[in-house]
């Protein structure tokens, strides 16, 4: 696994900060100084410490390799909404403009798309004054999109012509590879041009990356959405609240929602598999709590429960025989209620589904300060040259960490952890939901 | 229409609250006097006021029927959740308990349903102690639900055995239908029991007064919402955000919730019909905002549009050829997709549904006063012997509306009102969308 | 009393109105149609009915004074912040631009001192981009601020200068008094200008205007620093947790703010004088409540008790012996501070004065519905060519009102009121604390 | 420096957890396995390690000192509020009860005075129905208070008169050094009693623990305030809003809440020494500022300047010579209107203090889980019978980190730090307000 960064070109250029600043040698960070991955150790004894998996540290370098007020800018926002993506987009114009001097930032909207101008979505240029507010709302200001990545040779010719140096990219897997790509073609085209990713997913799930910005919004407003899980089925008897929450192949949101609001009963995670029939399916065991307090919270994250949907015979399939609907909220709900209809149980399910309210917020404070800094440290490493690497934080500190390690393999909830026997703690619900 | 409260018996009991409160005449409320229900005139000539249609007022009476220390009151949640029904049940026993001095009141649980015995849900006394923080939780601490009323002599039973003399109802037009009966009821079985309704709908669609309680907290909580959907669209190339919001045959919250939050571009409610297709077809004109703008918001009442779904031939019916789904969200989402993909235009849709979230929010602090007025107003009354009414407000002033004339019609939005052209300004939407 | 609305001149232009929106003659607001001020009758007696205090109508006109397209207005907010006001400032600017079609507005800056050259603070050219989503923000986007009217001259000059047609006044009787008055000197000097106010007061103190916009986000925001309050009292021994609120004249937003959140014991206003002395002073029966709870929560409008510092000796006087520091909260906070000292009880006291942070917070959807209206009425006004006037709410209904009479006499809690009974209910304080 | 922690006895108890869960032998931490403080290495040569400071892991241990169904605990909060004081304690209940069984635990009431028989206030007993929804609130279920410590004896008696075996103390400095006095003196009594620490400072201070709960929500909480600032700032002309935040010793809540939103202009924090006075000093700056601007914001931490107010000779001072207000706040408020009055430029200032509402909020959901989780660590550290430590959290790894430790020194800003800088950037202002 690769863990040197690429750097694009030699590095002459006497960082401006050294005057602005006064920033010491303590403050610039030098390239030979890295972390350590793993912190452990056993009985005191160094030789038990793994060295070779380290980290190159972001932040500032003495010498960069471009001229500040000579780099041309560009930032590109992909995929789906996220908080703090605003705020990812004002620091990075920021720290460029005020701190290095670098005032030609361009705008790039509707991600990669906006690279192909047969889209016809012109770049816009970015000052200070533009995105001076944008952190109070959620969303992204230029706009986002999936995609676009089908013909790389347009967005490189885009890229070559607008003379960008330095190409900041804000996305998930596929932008990343994306990324990648450009890093690779800007090579092959000698283009002095630098890619500086900031990984953006909002289940945090990257490997290798401590915290994913937008992840602590996102689940804190999920609370929300458990909270009226829990009136709704209080309300009425035998009320079931169902909540689905984000979470394709991780279940990191739901399982933090559901520690900071000790309301729910069941919460069911990609990592985790269930079953629904059965002595120690879900649905015996819900039907025991229901009997027992009258109602039930249920968290579910999106991509718990993909095989069941599968092998379910009455889910409608399309003309070659794959599954149309994949929705396991809706899944769910259609099993649950009937189920008790076959028992002769009267019940009631609400079904709430918070997935927009909860990625168009604004940034809680703490990610907000979390982007502004992921920000800063993408323009310290464009400036120096770096490239085809993203910003992360391990440790609580700051690294650089090359694409093709942060997109290497998914972080995914482990069910031995001490972790989720906590989440099992909060619910109450069985280790087990499987019919041995 | 009926326009005269019921009086259960004789009112012989001198009021607690003169001692209590020192409370002078003026703060006693005399049938004598009445407000005005239209309150223009022309030229300033008095013989054009109508003096015909007037209301009792509400509040304190001089002289009781009931003799507070000896009643047994009883209170009863009924139909969906609202915000503000916890501060209604906390004000009645609040004002019961230390106003009046009346200790003896029962929570029924689960709406009628629990004054029927077979259903296993026993009521439950309530103390100050019960309900003093109740009001920061949103939902009902005593659970509600519909129906319940098929059999009104077990009810009637019931009430009986418990020796209620006072029930407090709140509830909607089915609960204040029950309400009536069983008030007609007490009458014919000679018990001595009044019954006294608080309206509850959220949609604010009551005829004879101004305000129900929970509405505003209702479309305060439309606005995040709205302010998803806005962000949402603007995230992505042709993208639509689509709220539907409460509103089966009144499209207050949505209007309402439109003009508080002016990022709207349609909003469709029950009362102002509009066609699909056509040159001007609410799809036209979507398309032209989309071409011109890039994004749109449209708001839709739950009640809107339901002739579009009855007649469109593709749409699921059952055995009976009644159209299955009739969830003018979906069914509109459904169709745009539709339409645009025809037209080979590429767009995204994001449907919200918050229903759930607004529903059971805790009560704005200009809701939870109001709640708590209506409680005490209802206590009043209550103690006053006087039954078969609601408690609403006019003008400003609390009334007693007797219950056949609270149910005898509801409020609509007039599309010809100066309200419903504020909001067609705040939106800029055509005044029909509709090929004559 | 006047109640009759002065007119500038003629009204012979045609609104535009009729045909943008097919607006029938029920939509337009006949001058002649005016509503009563009191609603009661006796006894289905309509000679009880007191028909001549009448208001009249607000609303669009069918024939207009001005030109529309020709017109040139300036709004100018003065005074204190409060909540509403950049919603009033985008609605003026928006009806006038898109439903009337006069483009020509200016923002005049930092109050009526703008309108002083001398100052140099230029107006500003509103449009609807300026203003389109500075609702969002609390505060006032032309900045505010008191006086400014020594010299009307100056004012009127610039007026005359910038060839104003109609003036849009927002704030309270101090800019209210000097509107009448350029209202006058315009008549005076023979100037084609209409003077519309807009009341502005977030105590909710003025007569025959049933609410005032901004108020109910104030007694909403206060809410919290009585949850505040609350908690520290009950976190320590013997803790007292005094909040103290705006409301120099009157003490509304105290009294709503109790009847919100039901956890204040003791709640004193300007309209209800106390004593702290004595066996049925403050200080005694704050001690009864501690020995008994430990803990008590206080809530004082700014405004309340003003006697008791006059009267205090040890309160710092200046030079002329007028006394210097005329903070009820502190004033307290020191009393009951000594006073438990020399009892030799233990205690501590958490003083919290959360003004700036309630009137600086944006309006909350109901008044920024309520604020797009004023603002919507107070166009229709001026385009009649309506002058001297203020815009108003009576029995639900939009109102012209004199700013004569509106500044005639301030609204105060009444002691004697079931509004001031409810509050004391709801706190449990005696009815009064004076020793006779 | 003390490394290890204290264990009080033998451990030969098998812990329930195995049964219960599952957990196999990852999940359980064994005493071997340490952490190193600091994960830098240079040149990829393990050597540079420093492998001497390492921290013990919390965590559930396979064997346990007590008995778990035979233990009593008892929960102490001591000193000020701090946002998730009631998380903790309902997580040290749950915990204790669900996942160990020990169903005796005593709540003591107002900190360490609790434990005085002589005050009167009880220890009560607590179960997961009195704390399950505690944390929904501010404060301290428990009250707290500061000191209480003066005749240890006293408290010692209690706590062996109640057979305490595990003694939880949540709070500061003199919190800790009380509990470090009680295990010291529980040896010497020779009591079988674990005494665990959760360090509570919303300031973040400190060493050797990388965040402290409730400083999330205090920071997140404080940017109402700077929104307030800034907003009554832009409100008048030459206008000044001025906000005083907690951090006696050091301005991490106002660093942070700076960075969360940057609007601020001058921050002021105890680690930075700054004049009012001269060509450099903050006067002067701020008269900079204003000119060009008009309006300026200032945060200042409670601790900053506390040199300046001793110098002042206007300052009041009491008969010692000691300064009497040490308000930093309300120091700069006065000396800043006096210059600008010196100086006859007409300004304003509005000075905003929301401690206590800060301190007073419930936990945001981050910080929820946090204190969750604090709150188990510190039950498997008691049912080990592990003494003398506090839980903290290193490098995202909670630890056992024996309390002298802990207090040994105060975590400050870093005035040469990348952190600082980038404050700095955040508000512009000079590095030095300092006249050399």
């Amino acid at each position: 696994m690769p863990l040197t960064i690429t750097q694009i070109g030699e590095r002459k250029i006497k960082s401006p900060l050294i005057d602005k600043f006064h920033l010491n040698d303590m403050n610039f960070v030098k390239d030979e100084k890295r972390m350590l991955y793993n912190v452990m150790l056993l009985n005191q004894d160094a030789s038990t410490i793994d060295s070779d998996l380290t980290f190159e540290l972001a932040g500032p370098r003495e010498t960069l390799h471009f001229e500040p007020e000579n780099v041309t800018s560009a930032i590109v926002t992909c995929g789906g909404l996220c908080p703090g993506l605003n705020d990812v987009i004002r620091s990075i114009v920021m720290e460029s403009y005020y701190r290095y001097g670098a005032k030609k930032i361009y705008g790039i909207r509707y991600g990669y798309n906006g690279l192909n101008p047969a889209k016809g979505y012109a770049p816009i240029e970015l000052t200070p004054d533009h995105v001076r507010d944008i952190h109070m709302n959620g969303g992204t200001m230029l706009g986002s999109s999936r995609g676009g990545t089908d013909n790389m040779n347009i967005l490189m010719d885009t890229l070559e012509k607008l003379k960008i140096n330095i190409l900041y990219t804000i996305g998930g897997d596929g932008t990343l590879k994306g990324a990648h790509e450009i890093a690779r073609l800007a090579k092959e085209r000698n283009l002095d041009l630098a890619v500086v990713g900031v990984p953006k997913t909002i289940d945090n799930d990257v490997s290798f990356i401590q915290r994913s910005f937008g992840f602590e919004t996102a689940f804190s407003q999920a609370v929300h959405a458990i909270v009226t899980a829990h009136v709704e089925a209080k309300g009425a008897p035998n009320c079931i609240g169902l909540v689905k929450l984000m979470g394709r192949h991780s279940g990191f949101i739901a399982a933090n929602a559901t520690l900071a609001m000790n309301d729910v009963n069941f919460v069911l995670v990609p990592e985790v598999p269930f079953e629904l029939d059965g002595e120690n399916g879900l649905l015996k065991h819900l039907e025991k709590r229901l009997l027992e307090r009258q109602h039930a919270v249920i968290v579910v994250a999106e991509g718990a429960g993909q095989n069941l949907i599968e092998q379910d015979s009455n889910v409608e399939k399309d003309a070659s025989g794959n599954v149309k609907l994949k929705d396991i909220g809706l899944f769910l709900k259609e099993r649950i209620e009937k189920y008790f209809k076959q028992k002769s149980i009267d019940m009631s399910l609400k079904y709430i589904d918070p997935s927009y309210m909860i990625r168009s917020s604004p940034a809680v404070p703490n990610d907000s300060i979390y982007c502004a800094q992921l920000g800063q440290y993408a323009v310290h490493a464009g400036m120096a040259g770096k490239t085809d690497l993203v910003i992360g934080q391990w440790n609580n500190n700051y690294t650089h960490v090359p694409i093709e390690l942060a997109i290497s393999k998914q972080r995914k909830i482990n069910p031995n952890s001490r972790f989720w026997f906590t989440v099992l703690d909060a619910t109450g619900q069985p280790e087990q939901m499987v019919n041995s």
